[in-house]
């Protein structure tokens, strides 16, 4: 067995005191292990080193009989994991390669599964399986993505005719749809989504057959390799091939900006579901009580999406800086990628299922929406009105900002100002101003495409229903 | 004027003493401006704005002679620009978009002027400036990783013949060819080549006509806009177009890649230009010298490219911050994503085109690069030796390690061994073991694909250079 | 001639193509100086100079005339800098040092100012230079961040008898004074102020006299100019001096968590900014208006500060990485350290002023806050009732669930179920519960200290004041 | 019932289709629990317990019978605690706080335990556990800290006569001593020790009594509560109290800059044990072989400690990024606290004893090292020889630059450059410039303090002695 800590007599040597006495130091053991999480690459390794035995025989390296017997044990391995009858040598099953080899052994014998590494390195191995596990991870999640937005644009469809205050600065800026405040959020997942999909590309690609870094010496077909396991093509390079974690840090990079997503939306909800605001009420399976306090009732599975966008962050922040400057190929240091990665797939598939959850069980108050829409918010309008009879924008604005200080000044509010008083501010006001101060009406003039009209919002739904295709 | 801070007899209320006693906070009015910054985009700001009155003239907002002085004014002020003669204003002119239209309104008078901005918001034009300029700037970026990847190739064509130790671990590894290290960083561009098309593409999407938040009240024609302005189609949702500043995020994340990219590449040749490898030697071009030490030679330009790949991971870090948690469409803190943008692509650009330089110039020394080949490199091919005799791998493997330790033991060189002290490790080696230690015939034996021997890099090549082409 | 880029004759070796033809690479030039930033330090850098100079001449090393000359020449050089009048040569003064000391040449003869560098080296000069500027100003913070602690605890003295709800999870939880809000950031920004002082103790450590690396080999009295420099002492290994940047990391992560505490207080205002809320308004000097939409008042300062907050944070991140990993002393990457620190020391002053600002001269509606309170925000006082009638915490806490329930039910108000409804939910319930609802008396139980009662709130106050005085 | 989720019939109300049909998301539970981590936290979080019991018994809440009731029953948790007996009630236990009230109320009785949580809050209760724990691991590691600063010294001491290269840049620069480099990351681990007592006093505050927020209303005794938790002092705010998690980041940041510290120290190492530098031998104990390569021997342990400063890099900036714009007071978010911490301590633990392992089991190889000085290295003394003669520096650093070249070009060493070469190239050298060329004598040369001189460095360790008492 090789790699482990191993200890030869240095113990004589310890002039400088120090912690330990003996030649091997079991901390040194446990810091150097990854069984404890890289178990989780179990059946991809069994995978990968089927494969790799099949090229050998085909290469004359080994003999059918042999791949034979290693692909026999290779399953019933397999099936061990499965079954959670694996059991793992403390101290010696340093990783799952490792572990599955020693068992291999056990099972079929070491003369066979000895020839089993035959001019493969545990370089190669690693990120063959991390590949594979990752992009098969990547492609559940995509289909999670693809739920939430369904369940988003349904929501959008039936919901159409709920208008609430649009903010900006998080003040209320004019009204808008429902509908089209979650469509905002739609599109942003569904740039993650094209964005998932150029990523799984790059990720399934094969290393399989590059050696410990200069190659492949017995000629192995490495393309019927990456057929096998399901790669879209080869990595060309075999010194890149070991040293690339790319494809972990562009899928971090990607969870990252995902969950800045959900930290937006989930921003807008714990807003909109205070006392304040008052727009929804989450369900009571994503909220829980106080320990404390008997009337309360938290957004907590909001507040945890909106957290986890730290942790994936500070995953991919880690990992980038674990890699910043390494020498060429690997360097052990590369071993600090499994567990981000591992972490990143497990809270990014569980928020999108969460933040599903959420959306799909939440009640909208369309009263308390359209109560807290208030006239100020067609002061724009109230300028376009002006700009129809030929005021220069610029001047428009300026009006519409004295009716809005003439409105506080009074208190009256400034869809009840008389037309005389408005009239005062300005000459060119018609008695068709009145029509301006209709917030149904304010919505549908937003008739551009992307506005919050809702020939527009339809649109949008269309289109976005149109990017969860797979292309 | 809109926007900047006002003072309206705020002084009397300064009941708990504080800093300045005016009701105006000049250093507001700094902490709050651009124009330092934004400046940068002054010709987007104006392409922009005719683009817009072009299609407000279209839709009869302003009339066909209104357009004329407004596009006439606005190229003025752009040669203004071109020629450095605008004069900014200070306090007055906060960010482009005042400046501009403030000097329009110079020209061609504010009547007109003031028409220039109807149905428009600085929400939407911020963001169309940005991704404007950010879309021409990454295709001038692409043009130049293309030039350093075909300086990369080039020099692996010529430089075919030249052997060096490939590490793992930093550790004498395996031999290979100079040009397979090349090619290891060649093939890890081309994918931020890939990745930056995508990228490109998402940036190029057109907000405009998107209002401050709900759209356009005036059925803008935002496809003609769009076309006008190069842009490739639309953002889809007014909320969401003048949130968004992910395509600056992914920019800054894609450009944190490449860095990373390019700091293990400074780190290896760093390496390869000290004392003890003396691999190669950089262009004084690319050196400096020591103030105090007469004899130093520093890898200057490697140290700085390295040390940028913290520079945009910051910019990135920071960038993403500023987002986490913010509510629904615009607010002030994404003025903040100005400057990463800027800065991005400057040390970006200039990082590939020093790094460029740095390659173009280099010399290699294959005389120290062959020196730096041992023979324990060859103790894999002494496995793969007994491996064609049916030894199991894990046995020859394990037998290899003994000739490694016999020839530490006695010091004599593993390929110098006399074939009785091979025989005596073990019975299964033959006289032809003698035809293993030649670095050359080590080399030349990884056919699989992606491997050092010299059809594979050349193929490599092949790969790469079809990888430049544009998709 | 020292370090900035030479050519001699590569141009001839070209051979692999490559964006330039000549043997200089202009952009390599201005890649690597950095007297467009490192001009800030012109001051500290004509200090040390006159302080290493005085101490060479103390070492016999040069001349007590020659050290006079010195002395008067940099004095000079310093006055024209202070009139704005130093002429920077470009492609020659690459750095601060090297601008000042070729200035002095061209004032007092080269053969004299050639002296001035014995012994030392540009490492050292660089460090020191930064270490004395960056504690002027971190010294020019702590005023800054006093001033605000001051305004802080002036406004919650005077503005104690108002009464808030206090939030958990943004959800109602019970009523505090709007002083204990404002002094639980007090304590926050206080802590800031205790690591400001502890970080100043460590960045004014002395270097000069630390040579390249090795220290200096002409008996420097270090201790001299440590002292002359304002120094509290030395570092203690001249290579950890040169490589050593911990001070600027520091003062990064300092800056990091202050600006956290910032961002954090400025989104409790722009949430109470709100129409929503309508507990603060802020001052106009604090505000900005919309080009578009006439009615807004944006909380431009708060959203700034709160995005700064990621600025810095970027800056603290992007450092820390150009620093991992990097091999002892002196790395040109480190020349990356300069502007972080400058842009650390901008934001943070400013901030802290605007922070300062904002907070004198808001305007605080009390009858908002009151009318915010609700009756649920009793439940904890009602179940402490029941807690003094004996029952245990954990069956009160759902009685008064109970309550809150019925009141949900029926639609009364707590404070409003009769006495009989209240008695059928628990018969222990005596008629005295009606002192439960008071919004004041529930503040003043909080007696414990740091609870919100008034005394607590003012003893908090003279502990915050207490934590000013400089330790 | 706290906390937890629950259901309400809320299926009927999935209008919107989504991923599940039940009124339970049982994801949504898993999402939320903390037990699988904050377990840790048990002993903390059953002496808290007990401290808050007996000061409720003191304020009269409970009975002295109850609160004897209560200890022997919390005793007995932790009991079972220790002997791994504790048996968590999935769904029901989620986090450590409620697991051990659950249990507390099956061992005395509901009655009596639920008396237990009168007048707190978790929001209290988990930080205080956090704080006790934290406060207790940052003093082991300060003894592991010690123990590697004790080594570092004790190599010094012993190996003070061994000479070698001193980089800048990576390239050679001038002779230093071992014993130097090692100091030199002595004094930045010493900063960390200052650094992280400072840390610890600031963590070793105490929050209970603080209640959820708004503070307790009892009239519990704090002081009496924090003495007997071994709290240093008081959180004087009780909304900050529960708000904060600033001793978390400090902690983080601490680590932080620690590990990059390690990352350096390690860099350093990796490269001193290549072949091509060969100064420094790994013990077996921290060194791995290779799967495929039989003569490997890598130094993964110095890797390790390399990619874990990214590892606890990114647990600071994902926290960071956790907190940033959060609310006052508690939110779930902060849950996400915990995991960071309980990572940082666990890695910066194991990475500073494994550090010290390395350290003390290596060998150095001081004919390598000395080997590798080269005279070029004394060219900053052939300049310092001149000054000595009175010429000014800037042109002895021209003279030697001239030797130095003389000496390539002729392929002859500097040292063995005729006295005649010498001569030609100026004329004031002496026939004792022979005594330049001494390595030895040019580390004695350098005498300033902090230099590498025997006397400076022996003083370096006295001082670091020094620095590791607790003060």
């Amino acid at each position: 067995m090789t790699g482990s800590a191993k200890a030869e007599g240095e113990g004589g040597s310890m002039l400088w005191g120090g912690r330990f006495t003996g030649s091997l130091d079991p901390l040194m053991v446990t810091y150097n292990e990854s069984i404890n999480f890289d178990r989780a690459l179990y059946k991809q390794d069994i995978l990968g080193s089927i494969a790799f035995a099949r090229a050998n025989a085909k290469a004359g390296i080994i003999s059918a009989e042999e791949f034979k017997q290693m692909e026999r044990g290779l399953l019933q391995v397999q099936k061990e994991w499965e079954a959670n009858e694996f059991v793992v040598v403390p101290g010696v099953d340093e990783d799952i390669h490792t572990a599955n080899e020693r068992r291999l052994g056990e099972i079929i014998g070491k003369h066979v599964a000895g020839k089993l590494h035959t001019g493969r390195s545990r370089n190669e191995q690693v990120v063959c399986d991390m590949r594979m596990w990752l992009r098969d991870q990547l492609r559940s999640i995509e289909l999670h993505l693809v739920d939430l937005l369904n369940v988003l644009a349904a929501r959008a469809e039936r919901e159409m005719h709920i208008l609430m205050p649009g903010y900006t600065h998080l003040q209320r800026a004019q009204p808008i749809r429902w509908s089209h405040w979650l469509l905002s959020y739609g599109f942003a997942f569904a740039s993650d989504l094209q964005r998932l999909r150029e990523l799984t590309r790059r990720v399934n690609r094969s290393p399989l057959g590059c050696g410990a870094l200069a190659g492949n010496p017995f000629g192995i077909d490495r393309d019927m390799m990456a057929k096998e396991l399901g790669f879209e093509g080869l990595l060309w390079n075999s010194m890149g091939a070991v040293a690339d974690r790319d494809f972990v840090t562009e899928a971090l990079q990607w969870g990252a900006m995902l969950m800045q997503h959900v930290s937006r939306w989930a921003e807008d909800l714990v807003l909109y579901s205070t006392a304040e605001y008052g727009f929804v009420r989450l369900a009571d399976a994503y909220s829980t009580g106080s320990s404390l306090m008997p009337q309360k009732k938290n957004p907590d599975s909001l507040e945890l999406l909106r957290g986890k966008s730290g942790r994936v962050f500070g995953q991919m922040a880690g990992f980038m800086m674990v890699q910043k400057g390494l020498p060429s190929t690997y360097n052990k240091d590369l071993q600090e990628s499994v567990e981000p990665m591992l972490d990143l797939v497990k809270t990014v598939a569980d928020s999108i299922q969460i933040a599903n959850g959420v959306l799909s069980t939440l009640t909208t108050n369309s009263d308390r929406m359209r109560a807290a829409l208030d006239p100020f918010m067609l002061a724009t309008d109230l300028a376009d009105y002006l700009v129809g009879k030929g005021v220069p924008f610029r001047e428009t604005h300026h009006i519409s900002g004295k009716c809005v200080a003439k409105s506080e000044e009074t208190g009256i509010p400034m869809n009840e100002l008389s037309y005389d008083q408005l009239k005062a501010i300005d000459s060119r006001f018609g008695k068709d101003v009145a029509h301006v101060f209709d917030y149904d009406a304010c919505a549908e003039r937003r008739t551009a495409k992307g506005g919050t009209c809702k020939a527009s919002v339809e649109e949008q739904i269309e289109v976005l229903r149109d990017l969860l295709k797979e292309t």
